[in-house]
């Protein structure tokens, strides 16, 4: 069922079942599975590929007084790919490269970069922005109004909070610098600043601001060393910060990271 | 495919794909989303939404061994928000005014009370009682036989456990009093009592019963004041019981927590 | 939509809105029920009952290149039970009498052995080896490259990670060997050793190998004492190794455990 005002690009598959709303664009290029509902205003950008059942434009709270939806646009950039049973919301950006796992669940008023993942049931709350070449693993929860800045890593189960004295009503989002790690099931606290390159070890319970380059670890978390000093295992080699060591996915991956900054750096100072 | 013994009322809207079982009631101003499947003897009050591809009264474990299913009702209370994909069992009772994210699941032999919210992608696993004014964040899990009383907040990740000596199928629940708070990824050992207006800290792994009024955190858990001690940290003003604080959504929010109670034990007087 | 080279069995119930892809193989007395997507090359035994909205033979990475299914075999069991909206990967074999709750993800080399239950919204990310017997409750998070033996209990919310120094791309998983428990909400690093008959407690981050019947609590875990130890609170009976005081679903069902494996051994002895 595909509304007459939607505009369908060249080359795009839509399978069987699925349903396309009022005023959808759709890009060149675009493969929808099967049983897709893609509510009003979504606009789906070239060469993407939409999962089984995902939900696209999902209703705002706004939609359930009248029963009528509002005018909430939603935007997937270009080369996404979003597996099965997603739900994202209206007002949302979402940048190009983007890919998630399944059953993801991403609301309103979030702003997504480029070349972002969000893992298998991660449930991004909305009024959030989360930067461009961020990984954030399964089962992950980002609170409202918090803020991810570009190259952080999340690992599953980490929650952002955000309410400092529950229930409030008065949220205080998690600010997280760029190149910051967050290990498997850590919580951080409302309010915190996670700062450049800072590491958070597996179920810490973040209840301080964590200074950059620092490992912090324990129930109340505390900081143990400079990232600096955490070696492989097998190696012996230094790991952290982990720009210079990893680069899979990254905008160095064909060279390093160091000739990656330092070109960037003359072609902005062109 | 609505079968032919349901009973459908005035003004509800059934979208496509919507398979609706034997015996179902929908009363008035109902809307069913794509999609979902209403199994047998499930009934929906009056101005419920029904959202995209939720399963109701999906069948228990007597289904699967002769493929038939057996009486097991499903009630729905009136003006109900249900998000997409929820998975509600039968021999469940849901009071009014619910509302609950997606991908939640509730299973047999749960009562629910009025005004109660749930979250996405929580899992309340049945046999265990829920009272009015409670909320549940997201992916919280509540193990069978819980007992949660009127007024009562948990927070995400949160898990009432049940087993004091798994594997061993003796299962004793968890007991939360009216006004207790449980923060994010706080996890409650088998049979634990958290009694009125506690408040349990993020992260912390209960171990022992939670006194009237007392802060708990850490893991274990430990006792670190009285919730009287908190104060917001911008206004210093108190801030628990939170019921003095805290009026969004709760039925003193026209007035003030101790002015509504007053009427009511008037009324109740009369 | 049922493929023309699928091959249907006898006695096979597919409710409304199925999809079955190429090469498909539906042994007899199945039952697929409302709106499963069953993609190319998955072969389902004898007497399974496939939830509603299962996606089973999900697309592996290299799908989404060109956009055409390789080959990826999925074989099912006999007798399983897989509830609504789990999606499990090609290249996946799981064994006969497999359970399943609601939105399980299997993903791709995954190998699970007979009698295996998995708990609803469990992530299973593949390219791991789960033994017989196996009961893993909702929301565990096994990462790849895990190795679970027979016997084992994994209850809620429990991580099984496998970066030691994320993010690096270098994954070492953990081993947990027969018999052992892990509790509710704990995180079990990288590499990590779990021997026979250990039991984890709730909310332990895991970080030293775990001796044979030796119980660790606490962030990070630390040794309390044998499993010997624990009683009954009620009883004072001893409670572990598990397999002495526990039976139901286990193969010593019909008996006892010292029974059953003495046979056991009589037999392999002829």
């Amino acid at each position: 069922m595909i509304h007459p005002t939607a505009q369908i690009g060249q080359d795009v598959t839509i399978k069987e079942g699925v349903i396309i709303g009022d005023k959808v664009i759709i890009e060149d290029n675009v493969y929808i599975d099967y049983g897709c509902i893609i509510r009003e205003n979504v606009h789906i950008k070239k060469g993407s590929f939409i999962g089984a059942r995902c939900i696209l434009g999902e209703y705002l709270m706004d939609f359930y007084k009248d029963r009528t939806n509002k005018l909430h646009p939603l935007i997937i950039g270009e080369n996404s790919l979003i597996r099965t049973e997603n739900i994202i919301y209206g007002d949302t950006i979402i940048g190009d490269n983007f890919q998630s796992g399944h059953k993801v669940t991403i609301r309103e008023n979030t702003k997504i970069g480029h070349n972002v993942r969000i893992g298998t049931l991660s449930d991004i709350q909305g009024h959030c922005k989360i930067g461009d070449f961020v990984s954030i693993h399964s089962n992950v929860h980002i609170g409202q109004k918090s803020n991810i800045n570009d190259y952080v890593w999340i690992f599953p189960y980490v929650v952002l909070t955000n309410d400092p004295t529950p229930p409030s009503g008065k949220l205080v989002g998690v600010t997280v610098d760029s190149f910051a790690i967050i290990a498997t099931g850590s919580i951080i606290m409302p309010g915190i600043h996670i700062n450049e390159d800072a590491l958070i070890g597996a179920g810490a319970i973040v209840t301080k601001d964590v200074p950059k380059e620092t490992v912090v670890v324990g129930n109340p978390s505390k900081e143990i060393c400079s990232v600096r000093k955490i070696r492989n295992r097998i190696t012996g080699e230094p790991v952290y910060p982990w720009r210079y060591t990893f680069k899979r996915g990254m905008p160095w991956e064909e060279s390093d990271y160091e000739t990656w900054f330092n070109n960037l750096s003359l072609q902005e100072g062109d």
